[in-house]
């Protein structure tokens, strides 16, 4: 446990600003910016009209009193701030986004579902702002994809055969998940294939044997699993397994702070993680 | 590797047939009780006008001659054996079980698909046999299904969920295995309720969550993999896993081995693994 | 998630006392009693002088006001209960497993270090008590011991090798933990043969063959892993693995309440988690 | 099985030389060239004085009669051949070795223990011969060493903790293995440390919590494992798990004729396992 509610905020501490605050994810950015040395919440918004207005930040957030009031208005505190965390809808994130790049701070996004419309207004954001975005801010995801690609393109399709397995909690409503299928897209990325066309979502009764070349998913569902994913190679005597495990929500978070600690300083563009993690090569 | 060309039988060791000599089981067998102590080969049978018939038992198996000709006539052998084991046909098997009952031995059957009227026959033959009969002639698999049904009936279904997930080979052409739908049984029998009627073995795209008490399957197919098997049981905060990892063949021919080894000096009787393992009460 | 803020409580609920209720373990007891159908808080006890007496219950736990404030005085507490949930220590155990005896109530105990001297006054207590006491409260870990114990005497030393591994977090200070030993003694027991003078708790450089007969541990250490253990049972071309993953502390407060209201109406009595688990035979 | 009776080789196959072939990998390198399109056997050395020498090599090695008679001067073999394969001795390797420079051919040296002296030798030979060589031939366990390096160097140690976990067969006689100190060597290359310096090797007892930067080993025994490695990086709320699982010893022999397959018709050179799977940049 990191958190602890004597810690003080050093002076060269970098000022973060959490839209979404009083939502299930903005409690948990904050919590975790609470948690995380180098970092410090400055500000926190709200949409117009939510009950949380007013409140202290901190302790709608179950940590005690930060000092930061929850507000509708985010021009003051993007103007005060150096970075702001944004895991919102589409709509607030091209808003917010353009206020970024008039403030010229990082902007860490882990909003999903953008439409093309939405992704090159971020992308026009991006020339002012110093923008970092991903579909999943978990340090481990977006390294796992990366030795996914490379396992994927050494290993060729004539040796060995791709396996991804994912397993969630009970109340999951689709599968495979989408992190099963970013990981899918790395691997098919390495194969130099069409995920979509090589894709095998069902074995039942009588299959045939395995075609190679395809890139079979399999999903398990129970308990209160927060989300396990693994990408298995399988040759001949041989077996190649590729694993992450999530324990905790908390560590989309703590990806997003890491992102922002890390763009801090960085010329205005549009990141990913996989820059964070210096993998984008 | 028990294995060794020098190994010296002694007075003691049970003296074995193996009916079906010549297949690819058969040979597995030969092998097997060559390198376990307390066993010897004392026969080899094949059907009439097999190949194999004249040649040495121990050369066509791989491990050098053991003096011991594959012959098409039962008889001689079963009159001079204290065990047979089977691995061939529902109908060969029948037949090898009166013989076996004639000669008052051990029978240590892993044939598949017998029909109701080929299991009333091998229950006849019983009377005077020591049978023993299994789905499976792994150890293993057999301890895990005893396992399965004791979790599956202490960890309820409003608390625990239950999946099974097994990987095998890319030959393989059906899903999911026969040993998961074992372990299937096992746990629906621990529930106290029907496989078929809860099974989930499919899940793609908007499925909706989790339905208390389902048993859920999953299957992997890749490489050379011999067959794993994990029973998974997730509830709030915690998981158990109970698995199963073949590495190798053999392991259904040593189960078989150590069931005849088990029924020697026996009473006559319908014995199935589970007795072997001292696990049937 | 199955806590909630509008959840109401029914008059059936079995009403439960937690001891050292402004502590961690008795905090996670408070949201744990509140999440579970069943349960009601009834009182909260700590000891006097805490900085948490005279305040509401659910507000220290974190779930919002209950209307049961912290006091130090059990005595009116447990007449008006059904059960009393207890992590405190030895002596406060034994003081409070007395009144329970006078309240003739339910008491689980998931306190550990106690004494031959504490034991027997526990014992003494549980001629008008209900007492469940375990050294884990974990549903989970409970069955798994059952399981190994059943396994290793299946599987027996000279065709199994039994090997225990654990991971825990980077802040744990001893090795190997305290459930890996017990799921050792289970294996000791099933084997019957004494842990200690058969357990490899080192091994390094040149260690030479593996003994026949000995149960061998390892530990891995890192990040915020709650608790991981594995017994494998490794054999010639098979391996059986039995593993429980706990993700979250608030599996051994479940097992207590679970516990609970499995006592509710039974005869005074000592209690197990294996009686819970209808595993003790 | 790819192996069949009845293959037939193709003009374009690649012919191979396997030094040392009557030994137990020599017989295995046999068994693979056989099984592996592409590849055809076409010379078989053993020592002056071996009992092989005269025999059919496809015999010795259980395959059945190939029509090629091991010898034991490898000058006309090497004239004929394309690639030899050797897992012999370092004094051996060193001759073949300017025998495969005469001859201009690619040589595949597995063999372990050379000096700094053989090395340069070898060094010298590859400026004529088209020489790989590998500490491991397997092809999963060379790409996994990548991969370790770059997750250890991408998850700094303030915030992953790196652990390897090794499983052997019950006769292994050192403790960790070989390969788990490679993979180790890999994680302290990514990390930027001295491996010797950082490692944790053994916990027993009252260990203290764990040291960040620290690299961690464990070791188990059982059964009849042929090799299991995994590298874990734990961190807060997630982990990553990188693992190797070998089912079967002919990896490495595949690795040989891969390794041969890819070298042919190159440039002169001492290329490594990273080189044959594209990994080395």
């Amino acid at each position: 446990m990191e958190a602890s509610g004597d810690e003080v905020s050093s002076p060269g501490d970098m000022n973060l600003v959490v839209v979404g605050a009083g939502g299930r994810m903005g409690q948990t950015l904050i919590r975790t910016i609470h948690a995380i040395d180098g970092a410090r919440l400055a500000g926190a918004i709200e949409r117009p009209g939510s009950p949380h207005i007013g409140h202290d930040a901190g302790e709608v957030a179950g940590v005690g009193l930060l000092g930061v009031t929850i507000s509708d208005d985010p021009l003051p505190a993007f103007a005060a701030a150096e970075g702001v965390l944004d895991f919102t809808s589409p709509a607030a994130t091209v808003e917010f986004a353009m206020l970024s790049a008039q403030a010229r701070i990082v902007h860490v996004i882990g909003t999903t579902g953008c439409s093309a419309a939405d992704e090159e207004k971020i992308h026009a954001a991006a020339r002012h702002a110093i923008i970092v975005k991903s579909g999943n801010m978990s340090l481990g995801v977006n390294l796992l994809a990366v030795l996914v690609e490379k396992a994927a393109k050494a290993l060729g399709p004539d040796d060995f055969d791709i396996e991804i397995l994912e397993m969630h909690h009970k109340h999951k409503v689709d599968a495979p998940s989408g992190t099963a299928l970013l990981l899918g897209e790395a691997a098919a990325e390495g194969r130099g294939i069409d995920l979509a066309a090589q894709s095998v979502r069902v074995r039942d009764g009588h299959t045939g044997g395995r075609e190679n070349g395809t890139i079979g998913f399999a999903s398990l569902r129970g308990g209160s699993v927060v989300g396990d994913h693994s990408v298995i190679l399988a040759g001949t005597g041989e077996r190649i397994t590729l694993s992450h495990h999530a324990d905790d929500r908390t560590i989309f978070a703590r990806g997003a702070v890491k992102a922002a600690l890390w763009a801090r300083g960085r010329k205005p563009g549009l990141y990913s993680m996989l820059d964070v993690l210096n993998l984008n090569d």
